[in-house]
């Protein structure tokens, strides 16, 4: 039986070795991703991401927990942690997480060890949800952490996308996460209990407001659901494909997740964005922006691996020594080794 | 005159319009990048990273007035905010700083709105980098906020990168920089008159003892440039090349830069690891990784465009459309698209 059949067949164990075979870059994981590739495209994937100390990992624990006790959900969670390039920090949080899931065998967790991600982040981030997703699993939870560039790429991967904050983290902090209110469908002000929360809630709704000026009026009525149309109408907007359900604005959700308060409502806020998606049609636009970043990333690794395959190392070499004796510009290096001439 | 004529004729005014040239990827930026291309290979560069809240900016500000005051050189500095991606945020960190140095036609400061970055961060900080050094700036101090692997991409286009650590940030951001130690040649803790300094201190000294665990036995005693020739000996390690000066230990330097203190001591070390770098060759093994770096990113953009030039969009479109319909996977898409054939 091939790797791939096993997997489709939800051997765990097969699963935990193409992971690793993926994460590496292997001939054998490319080949079994390519033939499980006609098996993706079902699951829904989330991506949570805030800075540290807002307690991303016990959220997402308390997520998966609701997903498999109160919606009989398969769940992947791939933690990336994008500032340790080198140490592969995250192993130490998989055992955290364990004593809370455990022994559920519809529960799947992996850290990426971004050492061994040769094809980039966001790439290996992304061949990994394809085979969890291609495995079966109905939610894959993609979890990372801070704010940079890196977590952006990784968040833009997802359906549906939670910024984590927390009371009491500072001003710089609060300054940073300007930039990624753009990526967040839903914020969630984690540790909620906590002094502070009033000024962390209305500073992310001054920045809702300066990101979604022209939607102001709705936004502070509540569910993000309500629409021009329900505020008027004073109705549910209708089920069915209408321009009532093209608007988003991320709400703002309320946990505590070590004590498991809010989890509930951030689900549902959830499936309210899920329903959106399907609405409104972003679900496959999103998949068609996750699918051509993938392609262009391997579009970019075949050229350079031919270009590598057609220049000889001695050429290069000679060429790079120009460059450092700033006899020719870089620029001019390149037409030389693409081309044969400088200009 | 052309632009880069005016440029290496110290013209502040040409100087900030090529920088913007350069930072949006213009043709006229890059001619000129290619013509000042000679006239770089000077300047000092300092990488300085660390996450918010550790008082970066201001460490940067007090260093660069020390280097102008004491030692009349003349200073850029380039702020990158590579977590910003979307508003630009470092902007008002620009009006700040100028405060302290603003009137001095020896200091140019420049934040990279990080939007611009057509050509990735790394690449345009590089290229910004390359505009100062030819310009004749003295040291070129590049700032970027957090620990992430943009910042790592970053810090290694530097000779000497500084990590910067405050106490009392927390044990998910201390645990953070146990991957970005490995690129320290400096580490600085600011904020050092704060509470918890003794317990950042000696947490910083374990990760060393981890990261250079077979040079444990000279690592406190004080200055890193001292030797194992030195430590027995009891004199200092001669001037000349010699397999005493090959060995840098990351030394620990305590400031507080509000109060400008320990930045005398903080220029020494940076001095001392300049002298590092020149007497064991790492100054041209830092050159070059650099240039290689940049020589690689732009094989890469210029491979892709000929890509563009000869793939037809409608072709592109077909095959992103089958695999949107899982038809074919993403690697038979790049088959199809380079070589015509799916395999």
């Amino acid at each position: 039986m091939t790797h791939s059949q096993a997997i489709l067949n939800g051997d765990r164990l097969a699963l935990a070795r193409l992971l690793t075979k993926v994460e590496n870059n292997s001939q054998e994981g490319r080949a079994a991703l390519m033939e499980l590739f006609p098996h993706t495209g079902k699951a829904h994937l989330i991506g949570v991401t805030g800075a540290p100390g807002t307690g991303k990992s016990s959220l997402v624990n308390q997520l998966a927990l609701h997903y498999r006790k109160k919606e009989d959900k398969r769940i992947a969670i791939v933690a990336v942690d994008p500032s340790s390039p080198f140490t592969g920090g995250a192993v130490l949080g998989d055992r955290v997480r364990m004593r809370d899931l455990s022994g559920d065998p519809n529960v799947f967790i992996r850290s990426m060890a971004t050492r061994g991600s040769l094809g980039g982040l966001a790439q290996s981030t992304a061949n990994m949800v394809q085979v969890f997703d291609a495995a079966g699993f109905d939610v894959i939870i993609i979890e990372t952490v801070g704010a940079g560039q890196s977590e952006v790429d990784v968040a833009r991967l997802a359906h549906t996308t939670l910024v984590v904050e927390a009371p009491g983290l500072g001003d710089d902090i609060q300054a940073i996460k300007a930039g990624i209110l753009e990526i967040a469908d839903i914020l969630v002000i984690n540790k909620a209990d906590r002094p502070g929360v009033e000024n962390t809630e209305k500073a992310l709704k001054s920045m809702l407001d300066l990101a979604h000026p022209t939607e102001r009026v709705f936004q502070h009525h509540g569910s993000a659901m309500r629409t021009p149309f329900d505020q008027t109408q004073g109705k549910p907007a209708p089920k069915q494909d209408s321009s009532a359900t093209l608007m988003w604005i991320p709400p703002i959700q309320k946990t505590v997740a070590v004590e498991s308060k809010g989890i509930v409502e951030l689900a549902e806020s959830i499936g309210r964005h899920v329903v959106h998606l399907r609405q409104s049609g972003d679900w496959a636009v999103r998949d068609r922006a996750r699918l051509e970043v993938e392609l262009e990333a391997l579009i970019h690794e075949a050229l350079v691996k031919r270009f590598r395959e057609e220049v000889i190392q001695e050429k290069y070499e000679d060429v790079l020594g120009k460059v450092m004796q700033r006899n020719i510009s870089p620029w001019e290096a390149v037409n030389l080794l693409l081309n044969g001439r400088e200009q």
